[in-house]
């Protein structure tokens, strides 16, 4: 491997933990009115379009990544329909 | 280019998308309060890495989309700085 793939497994490593911190929000709060259907939408197009490309492509970094935030993006989406929005 | 390829570029354009309804939703709201503080820094940290990933590797597709999931990271960003979350 050269370096610029290390660049690569390490971009990989932080998209798989960027909606952590939501999730970990979401779930504490009990709120997602601020959350837009739309991207949780097009999120779950987007990794299940890359997820599919990865498995096309033997590539397992991209898998890996995009079945986690598949996962994650999922949990949201759970979160956005179940916890109603605070009244405001 | 194969047509897995055209998969990619479909992946790159709905991730270059994905923050766009988030984006509008928090400008017509004004409200913020539920998204994570540390979910856009990583995001920004993400596609920064994924940024340099593109510019060393010349894949203009890489460098595109996430040129402009930064732009929309940073005004993310901001509005989440600017606009206070609705009292609940």
């Amino acid at each position: 491997m050269q370096w610029i793939d290390y660049v690569g497994l390490f971009g990989a490593f932080l998209s798989s933990v960027t909606f952590v911190p939501q999730v970990y929000k979401a779930w504490q709060t009990r709120s997602t009115g601020d959350l837009s259907y739309w991207m949780l939408l097009i999120l779950l197009g987007n990794v299940s379009t890359w997820l599919f490309y990865g498995i096309v492509k033997k590539d397992l970094a991209i898998i890996i990544a995009n079945a986690i935030i598949l996962s994650l993006a999922l949990i949201l989406l759970y979160f956005k329909i179940t916890f109603k929005s605070k009244p405001s």
